[in-house]
């Protein structure tokens, strides 16, 4: 399994629209991609503006060809892009090691 | 609940030593932190030296307070510090949403 983390800033004083967006549109849109197994996603507290969304796939092309050139992309986009400050910073992440 | 998320560059090369100092450190350290509640590190896919820490503290002063000024942060960092390539970049996050 995969992570992807998205660390996206929205612009200011938008949260709560924002919050019911990223939810409707994981819950209607990505959850239909195939190899997604999950997400969650935080508000900073020190930066209220910042979020970081974490997706779960089942393989990092699951993400990177899959959702990202399929028809999914900017159906996702067209909800949550409206409220980025700026282009989200996006890696992929294997996982080490975390509690029991 | 809070989460700490932690972004930590590493120098090159340095990997294996570092996962299993970090794993050391978290298990026999911070674990011992009043407030401690679980943690989770990946290492990035597309930046090999990027290691994401989620610490998870019951509030946000058992990290901020109680164990930043406690006795355990220079035995921490006394583990981990060495590998570090920059001071780690921290903040804390609320949950907004996740899966079920």
């Amino acid at each position: 399994m995969i992570l992807e983390l998205a660390d996206i800033r929205i612009q200011p004083g938008k949260n709560a629209e924002f919050e019911a967006a990223i939810q409707h549109g994981v819950k209607t849109i990505i959850a239909q991609a195939a190899g997604f197994e999950g997400w969650k996603v935080n508000r900073s507290i020190e930066s209220p503006d910042r979020y970081v969304l974490q997706i779960f796939w089942t393989k990092l092309e699951d993400h990177t060809e899959a959702f990202r050139n399929g028809p999914l992309f900017p159906q996702w986009r067209g909800i949550v892009g409206p409220f980025f400050a700026a282009p989200p910073v996006v890696e992929h992440f294997e996982l080490v090691a975390k509690s029991d």
